[in-house]
């Protein structure tokens, strides 16, 4: 009940066949209106995906009636057959509701390179249409899965309105955005306008904070449907933060289910002199391998914390920094402080704390551990 | 023979007992001139060690007579108790070798955070000094080591003049430079100005190409000791090609015994619009942990290639770009070519092509996979 809590929306998952594992691989989500303003937000990678090729086209007029996802392939680096296949599935997809292909998201998840079969998905698009339903949300959050090892879904209730979302994505998390696909529906009556500046704001304080393992994806989509159907037009802040809350949610589901993680990095960067200092520091941990393998072991190591942040341009003294790492200041004043053999890094959650002693500002990003089951997951993935 | 091989230099190493296995750790090389003429370049990490500020004063004059150097502690973040041991380690040595305090470049390598014993390092500094040798290059590289499983040394013979260079390194290999400590000698005679235009040059096209996990040190030092004892002043154009090579010949040296590596990673981006684009490209291949992950499981996954290739800035058309990996085309014009599973990846050497198509610059950057191991030996090590 996540994309179709919101009055106006039907979804469905079925089995085209893309996956070897014979598991739901395409999902579609239908927007009846009356309204269909919507907003997307992209992968900053130059090297895009035929599907957000398509979909950047699709946005222009800000006006979505339908989007459709497969797992299975990312449809990255196939050449003009591969852009092809995302046109005939939109234009299938089209006949079939009786709507126009400019109208239709096409998304794409999976390995770059191959093609997955046209006839695969041409055969398959009548069968995603025949199960479309009100209830068929958790359907489609299943079928748009990859490496994912729970589907992830969140819904926010507003005074007569509401938001739904479903997510994919567990590898190459990383600004902007983080390798995932998101379907966020909403039955407010808000313009494509509103909704894109209400999107673009919840994205920069939730999937851009997410820097999982540093890597950028060529299909990130993030799409925003707004049906119209409560016949309410919310405030657009008070929109803006339940959409925030609702992408915050689906953000931290993404990190706890990262590929091979065993701890979940909160990253906090405080008293920064800048909103931008503070994001550059929490990130330049957030890539940093080594401190990441301490991490792994169980291993407070505020040098590597230290060392990280000095890569970057962010206004501090470099002998004045204090680190906290869950709770305990194991470094104050450029010093080390409290005994690291005091604090507990069994817990799945881990808190960094860096105090910059510079301003204000203050930014958590959150990322994960570098582990032996990352490495492997993503040394045997096409293989 | 390597630091000792040109005329005018001593060198030993010894046993201070910092670090817990009881292998040699306190490094010494003294210049006898009869020039002290030097250079050094230093770590751009803004959180810097102890003796690296330290060095920082003293090579400012362009006089360098001895450099002390020591494993099993970084001395850094160890607040002014720290500053105070790297001082009076080079008053030691001075007063030892007669000698200004002024005129002794001080290098430590190890974890970041607790300080080594003062008292061991006082004790040792006679010790050190005793051992000096003109057959000492050895037993010198031998007692910088950390992680390194082999000592790294280079030689260079020219016309009645030579350079030898020792070297330690193995993880936290990023620009710039490369978390290592090396030491560079020779008995030419070229005024301090002159070795550092050289020394420059030859760590833009060396040290600064090698990335092996991204991370950068706290502690990196590049010291280059001119003895002026072969009483030759060659062509600066001539003596910087010779240094640029010894320290190539060290780089490769440092990416061999790179820690836990399986493969090394020869990342060339060719037909470039600029210097700058290829290093860029290059480099970003090289910080792709996913891409990594892939070559160790000997997958020649050159869609992560593409995808790190697209968040540079670099001048190309995504669309245009060909990738060979060990010399197969596996991706041409920007689509899947010759079959992957035609790619021998067993070999430790994989050599990754990106052809721009936008000029004619090219760049080489070394890297490494990311390992089991990487993450085994960096989980642990503090610990």
């Amino acid at each position: 009940m996540s994309v179709t809590k919101p009055k106006g929306f039907r979804a469905s998952g079925v089995t085209a066949g893309f996956k070897d594992s014979g598991k739901s691989d395409l999902a579609l989500v239908v927007n009846d209106g009356p309204s269909h303003a919507a907003a997307c937000v992209f992968t900053s990678n130059r090297c895009k995906a035929n599907p957000v090729l398509w979909s950047e086209e699709v946005i222009k007029d800000g006006e979505v009636a339908a989007i459709i996802l497969n797992s299975g392939g990312a449809n990255c680096y196939t050449g003009a057959p591969g852009f092809q296949l995302t046109h005939a599935t939109a234009e299938a997809l089209a006949t079939e509701l009786s709507i126009s292909s400019g109208d239709v998201l096409v998304c794409s998840t999976g390995l770059i390179g191959p093609l997955f079969s046209a006839d695969k998905m041409l055969a398959a698009v009548p069968n995603v249409v025949a199960a479309l339903s009100t209830d068929g949300a958790d359907a489609a959050a299943t079928a748009i899965m990859t490496t994912d090892t729970v589907s992830k879904q969140a819904t926010y209730d507003g005074p007569g309105w509401s938001i739904g979302a479903m997510a994919k994505g567990a590898g190459m998390l990383a600004p902007a955005l983080a390798t995932m696909l998101i379907v966020i529906t909403t039955d407010v009556d808000l313009a494509p306008a509103q909704l894109d500046e209400a999107l673009r704001v919840a994205c920069a304080t939730s999937f851009n904070r997410l820097d999982s393992d540093g890597c950028q994806s060529t299909n990130d989509t993030v799409a925003l449907l707004a049906s119209g159907a409560a016949q309410i037009s919310p405030d657009l802040a008070e929109f803006t933060d339940a959409l925030s809350s609702v992408c915050v949610d689906i953000a931290l589901q993404l990190m706890q289910d990262a590929e091979g993680a065993s701890h979940d990095l909160y990253i906090t960067t405080t008293h920064a002199a800048s909103e931008a200092d503070a994001l550059e520091v929490s990130r330049s941990v957030a890539r940093s391998n080594l401190f990441k393998c301490a991490v792994f072991g169980n291993d407070p190591n505020w040098g590597r914390v230290l060392a990280a942040a000095g890569t970057t341009t962010a206004a501090f003294e470099p002998h004045q920094l204090d680190v906290a790492i869950n709770g305990i200041w194991v470094c104050k004043d450029g010093q080390g402080a409290a005994d690291p053999e005091s604090v507990d890094m069994t817990p799945r959650k881990c808190e960094i704390l860096i105090d910059l002693k510079a301003g204000d500002a203050e930014v958590t990003v959150w990322s994960n551990d570098l582990t032996h089951d990352y490495v492997h997951e993503n040394s045997a993935y096409s293989t």
